[in-house]
């Protein structure tokens, strides 16, 4: 389902083929926890150009529940998104987010946040419920250690994601009508155990290999020193995908690695909270250095608030806390990411992408 | 300014025209108070078919402030809105948001409600201001005494506020450059006091006539009653304006006393709240019963929200609390005000605008 179209050492240019339609990689997915990117229409997202957005398992699962997404014809029908989605199991928010949870060789069970009822998710009905929602890419079910946890733990721990991962392929069997399905491989900070990992799921065969477990916390060289990881532990002929990152820096390192995929909120709750990502760095609306600024943030941005409206309205309009601030802004850093990414596969064509990050990185830590 | 075009008994059709275009009349102006309708981009105000918003002196006087909206090239630069902006002159808002206000014959002086900071509005500074913001229609200083009050201080108040619309058309004469005028006709719930404020302010022959103090905190039929003066002490040949109202009840009235322009925060700040306006009455779509409901709330509905999305995402949207929400919401309150005038036209040029409100009050009032 993925095809390689051009290399730039182990970064890469290629195109999934899934059933709302082609999506190119790199790619970035916007995140629409709750089936909507917050303060993003269907079509503000199509008319910067996204394929493809995330939605959460988790969410979804306790609001509205799959028996409303299933009565609505599912996820594309019920938010009007006609392009591609992609879930996540919902096993990071079961450690992130929920109470009393507790692990057990079938599955995870756990509060709701929003609640305190009880669910349960397990290898098999996150697939299930991710194909009631009829999504475009699923991800198995894995367990996410706490960030630092000893090597034994996520010893322990990555052993029951591969048993998870195992029963996962066993009800959603290579060529089954539905979603693509993505194996996560965990591992912690260990190389060793990566590689483990990896090797355990590569005969799964699944459509496509995400490293979970990243961006937990830990410090950025470790983030990348795994991230380094990813060309020599997962097959070359399928998609890649680091799950929850990251900063512009994050994804220009993370393709320089040979990962194709990306999802994180960072840009649109930066945006919420007036931090605006150009090509010369990031700026705080809010900062009064704003206040007579006629000119759009970025003059060369593409994006409905570049085009239309001054720094100046902007920085107005978040100091007076309006909701088209939090629209504006989400616009412009979601445009931005998805310009970057567009920018970073021009380069590798070009055979350049790693003194296209190397001036970027540059100019932003300056 | 404004042409007649059309009547049925009170009830009539017109046309303004503005530095911004033409203004069909009857309208309902929806409210940016800090040069934003909530939720709105410009482009969403003209697909509905807004040709003219109010924004709101006060607010804008003390955030931004002139200094940044001048520099900005004036109000439909700033918030880049390029049809009609009527703005009102801040009298109502010193008299219902303001700290430690103290009139005298110059104008009113008061604390910003915001910092604290200390300001004065005269009948020359508001017109003043407007002229700043390059708006198409001013509004002349007004006090807005409170509901109740004795006939005795209405009677002080309105001479106050005569004396003031003396001085607006003295520094604005008929026939200046900048904005068109409109005087505000005061005079509480005392039809011999609405009648002697009109006809004080008739001979300073402004550009357009409201009516101030209505919608503030009256019984309705009270609020109907004082409408009901309009056609009788207000001139046929100029458009007639009531400030702050209404529900669709109150513009379906008004239109039938030959009222042809309103503004209010209702349908915005309802939307907000989850009630939505349908051509059956009001609903709130936080109810369970549009849990599951897989048709638009309504089906006739040309808004954005209605021709994409289910009363059952609508439903979802509002329960997590999701900025789309007060997006969709908006959009459909302020479509169905929108069609609800242009639907009375029609009716107007049917003649038949009677028998129109009267079946539409029958079905809300069930």
């Amino acid at each position: 389902m993925w095809k390689q179209l051009y290399q730039d050492e182990n970064a890469r240019v290629g195109v999934m083929s899934l059933s709302h339609g082609e999506v190119e990689t790199p790619v970035f997915m916007p995140v629409g926890t709750q089936a909507t990117v917050k303060g993003m229409s269907p079509d503000n997202l199509k008319q910067i150009g996204f394929q493809i957005i995330l939605a959460n398992t988790y969410h979804l699962n306790l609001r509205p529940g799959m028996e409303i997404i299933g009565e609505s014809g599912g996820l594309h029908s019920f938010m009007n998104w006609d392009r591609n989605i992609l879930t996540d199991s919902g096993g990071f928010q079961v450690f992130s987010l929920a109470a009393l949870r507790k692990i057990s060789e079938d599955g995870v069970s756990f509060r709701s946040h929003i609640d305190g009822s009880l669910h349960m998710l397990t290898p098999e009905n996150v697939i299930d419920k991710q194909k009631i929602m009829g999504v475009d890419i699923a991800m198995t079910l894995d367990e996410c250690p706490p960030y630092p946890s000893s090597k034994s733990y996520i010893q322990k721990s990555m052993d029951l994601t591969i048993r998870w991962a195992k029963k996962s392929r066993q009800y959603h069997p290579v060529g089954s009508d539905g979603p693509k399905l993505f194996g996560i491989v965990q591992g912690g900070m260990f190389h060793d155990l990566r590689q483990e990992c990896a090797n355990k799921m590569i005969p799964l065969d699944f459509d496509g290999y995400a490293f979970g477990g990243l961006s937990v916390g830990e410090e950025k060289n470790k983030m990348y020193d795994i991230m380094s990881a990813v060309h020599e532990v997962l097959p070359t002929n399928k998609p890649r995908y680091i799950m929850g990152i990251g900063t512009p820096e994050d994804l220009l390192e993370a393709i320089d690695c040979g990962v194709d995929m990306f999802d994180c909120v960072l840009p649109s709750r930066n945006a919420r909270n007036g931090t605006l990502y150009t090509w010369d760095g990031k700026i705080s609306i809010k900062n009064r250095k704003w206040q007579l600024f006629q000119d759009p943030i970025d003059t060369k941005c593409p994006c409905y608030a570049c085009q239309n409206f001054s720094a100046a309205y902007l920085h107005h309009l978040f100091k007076a806390q309006e909701i088209l601030s939090l629209q504006l802004n989400t616009y412009h850093n979601l445009c931005f990411f998805y310009e970057l990414i567009q920018a970073a596969k021009k380069e590798i064509y070009a055979k350049n992408f790693k003194t296209f990050k190397s001036s970027l990185l540059k100019k932003w830590n300056k």
